[in-house]
């Protein structure tokens, strides 16, 4: 009796992770989630138990499935100093569970890539909460562009998108910036009333009340407010913001662009997928010299189990690729 | 027998905390420092011992002066909504020094200006840490722009520059932006040797320990770096960053001009009294219509004597300021 080849694939993100359970044939059996999965960020104990969640979810939907016969264990996760390597903290975790097989981290932006295409050599911009552009050769990441965190980078990100959206309204309400319909939008996220009253500087309360919410929450929590820019396409103060992120994220492309590489390009995240972000940004690095196909993702789901069965030798051209793509989207509903 | 007027000021501030007895002439008995004394942000216990402590170094200059004879106790600290009260919190404090009298709380940016001038009307300029102006008429705030933090606004102050030094560098490390000498200058601060290895992602490996020693610390401590920012004069990213600090500071005294005032302009902290900074901003606001006198001050000790005075109906003309200005400055040492 042949073995059939099955294969554990892990998408651990900072909001939440998904894994899969899949064959050698590029055949998705079931999808489990999990929440936050990066053992940095959210610290060993939580990420392990998250992954752990959804990997069990994940064998839920294949009971004649030992977890015993899973081959191996491919885990897609950001930190670039710690791809190709085991992640020993997993181990427990997965013994628990029954999994046997060995771990490897690999790049998470390099299964958003593998999510869009099954090519070996293109480009991925990722703008959700941070910001991130890959250039890929040979199937490995060869070059990559910021995802330096809020403070340090990740222009045209979420973050970056929502703290101007704050410091837009505050201008406004601080009477020094044009008046923009970011303010009322802004102060009903944060429920905050916009009376009449002032504060004993003569400013208006509810910039008060700005400051105390934006301070007393993590600066990350910007974030929350990047969607508010688009929501009024009438708005000049937010439509200068966005295209202000629109030029950041072009250039973050072209900052990993090369000559020889004309794509494709794979673009994923909750900024990069909106669509005058990203045909915007399609429209700048075409000029540049960026003409291959474009394949929007969500996740980078598909390109962990792309990633799992490559590693595990086998070759993801188009049809096992395809099936792996439209078994997964069956699977996750 | 006639009862020579005594009065306490305090500039509590987020750095340390200054006292001072004066007497209703104008003339310092003395001075006493203390720590970081703003409640809001160090906690009411601390600031309330850090101002304890200024306070009793400045009683103990004159022993000849019961605490029981202090006629009034002027405290200048940030907080706009609480100016003009008493500080119910420092009540404890004051009646364990003996001090009865009542405590009345004033804008320390108000505190800044009159540190300068004995005008009634006028402007002031504080770029420190954060960044804020003033208009003053009356002796009265009458209109305040900015100062809502490193989040919302500052543009131009010292967490500005030191956050946009972060950035370039971050650039260039990650060979997106112009090499600068800003790059060895803060690596060196930060401890951060410049080898030639390279991370996982072929980025260098000083960028992955920038990254680490930013995030570590709290964001409000990228201020320290803002110095590096003038160390280099040929540095060309240095002095752009420079450049557009002194437009956002010179912007922000235009912000709170009136055509029917034009000085003197006050100007205070680590980047607005910095020469290059405040000739430039000088020179900005001059083009704008602001043409009277430029004083330059180190805090608002003096200027907190000043409203001591003032709430106490002594007129403080220019006699009376220059003895305030002179003896403080002497009793200061």
């Amino acid at each position: 009796m042949i073995t059939m080849l099955h294969l554990l694939a892990i998408d651990a993100g900072g909001t939440s992770t998904r894994a899969m359970l899949l064959t050698g044939d590029g055949t998705c059996l079931g999808v489990g989630r999990g929440g936050r999965g990066n053992p940095v960020s959210d610290g060993v104990d939580a990420a392990a138990g998250a992954i752990g969640t959804a990997i069990a979810g994940a064998l839920a939907h294949a009971p004649d499935v030992a977890a015993q016969e899973v081959a191996a264990v491919t885990l897609a996760m950001a930190g670039g100093s710690i791809a190709g390597g085991a992640a020993a903290w997993l181990r427990p975790t997965l013994d628990h569970l029954g999994v046997v097989a060995p771990s490897r981290v690999e790049p998470d932006l390099l299964a958003m890539f593998t999510s869009g295409t099954h090519e070996p050599d293109g480009y991925a911009l990722v703008a959700g909460t941070g910001s991130t552009a890959v250039r890929v050769r040979g199937g490995e990441v060869e070059l990559t562009a910021d995802g330096l965190g809020w403070l340090l980078g990740d222009s045209g990100s979420g973050f970056w998108i929502g703290h101007q959206v704050a410091r837009a309204v505050a201008l406004d309400l601080d009477r020094r910036g044009p008046a923009t319909t970011l303010t009322p939008a802004v102060l009903e996220t944060l429920g905050i009333e916009r009376v009449t009253d002032h504060d004993g500087d003569g400013r208006p309360a509810a910039l008060g009340h700005l400051v105390s919410a934006v301070y007393l929450a993590s600066p990350l929590r910007l974030a929350a407010l990047a969607p508010l820019a688009f929501a009024d396409p009438d708005d000049e103060v937010a439509a200068a913001i966005i295209a202000e992120a629109e030029v950041a994220l072009a250039q973050l492309v072209l900052d990993v662009a090369s000559p020889d590489l004309t794509g494709p390009l794979v673009v994923g995240g909750g900024v990069a997928t909106q669509p005058r972000v990203r045909e915007s940004v399609v429209a700048a690095v075409r000029a540049g010299g960026i003409s291959g196909p474009v394949h929007r993702v969500d996740d980078g789901l598909v390109g962990s189990g792309v990633l799992a069965l490559r590693r595990a030798g086998v070759e993801v051209d188009q049809p096992v690729f395809a099936r792996l793509a439209e078994t997964t989207a069956s699977r996750r509903g």
